[in-house]
């Protein structure tokens, strides 16, 4: 293919990952905004350096891309791409043959790791627990191991069904739990009953577990308000690895104060981080990480094994991984 | 079989769980002592009641057990029996013909789950990100995302195997993990290798993760030591859902505070609770839950159904559950 490939990097990798990646995709070439930013989530401004560009990885503003002459692949180095899902970039990249993958698999284990450790921090009542001092035989004690059920046989909703719940799955199987999932499309090979609009009252009105792993798009947008919130059967669970925007806050908020919900675990919010005195903050059932799900040790590595892998396979003209566009 | 039998029951059950039980042995019959206990790990008093019991359902009192002429089979409400656990004891109920069964299955499940909730609660670091509230992008959120190591091909250590272990290496199965155990006896059948005390050290220098289930007896006293806690490899994470004796705490102290172990993550503990001001309550990557790893919503029912299914098998002479004498 192509020779002297130019490869925008505006992910900041540190020393070794970024080593591996110039090695990586020798003799082809890297180049760099001026301006670098930590966060996968950040935008970075629009750049001149950009147009030179052959394929960008990381989180390619949308502007640049829009002016590029050159553009063949854009890689993102998230999961999330709300910023891409428009129908004017879909519209855009079509017209320009231009690839977009993202990085969906790279986050899918620690994804699903995290939200499993939600459910199961939960289900043995952790966050209580672990500030417990009871004595054996007490009413207290007696409560608290009468009051953690177990996973086996539960049920679960899943809303959104990709990658990270394809791992979820297979790691909630030996509990033997009843899932379906949610998904805007079913294809029909996802091993598990795959729900409609028209049937998602009804399992919601069953479900121990919401397990909310929705991207943010228009379509997601409030998706749980206060009437799906409703729907859930009293002291279900809620959990949101996806996006804050896709919950209602202020319906979360008064259905776990009513103790309608049982509990709310979230890693996402709107905003990151919520602002000092936001009502989730103070509830004794609501329990929140900082966007740290995808998280792992060696992150920056994988993230550039599994674009070395994509760019492979570019190079080879192969069907690219997680490609969104 | 034997009509009338009489089954001597200390187990403080609750209503429906005691209808349960009656209805389940009727026509046979239950008695009970004068003075009823809470916990399963408590001690009833030597009962004149008992000499009347040709079953026993609960914890026994060894005293009662060693005066009864009729007794036949003692069902112990726990997975612990170290009271029952002494070369006396065993020798008594041989000659006598004593049956002596235990509640393994009824807490595997609860237990396993208990300690993988540790487990993951450990690996996705909850204890810290449940607390933060680190913006996207900074040093604080980069370094929490970057320091939680994935489970994934991690390698554990499993110190005592029986229905506990079996029903862990199910759990953790879709995470590829490395798992030994240790073991008295290997049989074989273990799915898993079996290593023996000399090859114990190098076992314990290469683990992710030590999870500790042995019992309390006089092998296990203080098995976990200085020494054991310096075989392992700086920042381990040791679990202890066993009993607390097998632990020495003082050892234990200071392998977390000098920073040689990552983090403990204890259910038991010797005495249970800790005293007020005991230096592992304040140590910071030390995790307590007050003994509760096996307790479950519905866990009367499950202790009741196991005895009935055991007393259905004790009618019809066929091989008892759980039979550990």
């Amino acid at each position: 293919m192509t020779n002297n490939l130019k490869i925008f990097c505006d992910t900041q990798l540190g020393k070794e990952p970024l080593k591996r990646l110039r090695e990586g995709v020798a003799p082809h070439e890297l180049i760099f905004p001026s301006n670098m930013v930590n966060s996968p989530l950040a935008k970075s401004g629009p750049d001149p350096v950009f147009a030179e560009a052959d394929i960008a990885f990381g989180q390619p503003d949308l502007a640049n891309i829009y002016q590029s002459k050159r553009l063949k692949w854009a890689h993102i180095s998230s999961a999330g791409f709300t910023r891409y899902d428009t129908a004017e970039f879909r519209a855009f990249v079509k017209e320009h043959g231009i690839m977009v993958t993202n990085s969906t698999t790279v986050y899918a284990e620690a994804c699903a790791e995290h939200v499993f450790a939600f459910m199961l921090a939960q289900a043995r009542r952790l966050p209580e627990s672990l500030r417990a001092r009871y004595e054996n035989g007490t009413p207290d004690w007696l409560r608290l191991r009468h009051t953690s059920p177990l996973l086996k046989h539960q049920k679960v909703v899943i809303l959104g069904f990709g990658g990270i719940a394809i791992r979820l799955l297979e790691m909630l199987r030996p509990f033997h739990m009843e899932v379906v999932a949610y998904r805007r499309k079913a294809r029909g090979d996802e091993g598990i009953p795959v729900i409609t609009p028209a049937e998602l009252p009804e399992a919601l009105a069953q479900a121990d577990h919401v397990v909310n792993i929705l991207p943010a798009n228009a379509d997601s947008d409030n998706f749980i308000a206060a009437e799906r919130l409703q729907q859930m059967k009293r002291g279900a669970i809620l959990y949101n690895i996806g996006r804050g925007t896709t919950v209602n806050q202020d319906a979360l908020a008064e259905a776990l104060r009513s103790g309608h919900l049982g509990a709310a675990w979230l890693d996402v919010t709107e905003p990151e981080p919520l602002p000092e005195g936001h009502p989730l903050l103070s509830l004794p059932n609501c329990y929140i990480t900082p966007h740290v799900a995808g998280g792992h040790q060696g992150e920056p590595l994988t993230i550039v094994g599994h674009f070395l892998e994509n760019f492979r396979r570019y190079l080879d003209e192969a069907p690219l991984l997680d490609r969104i566009m």
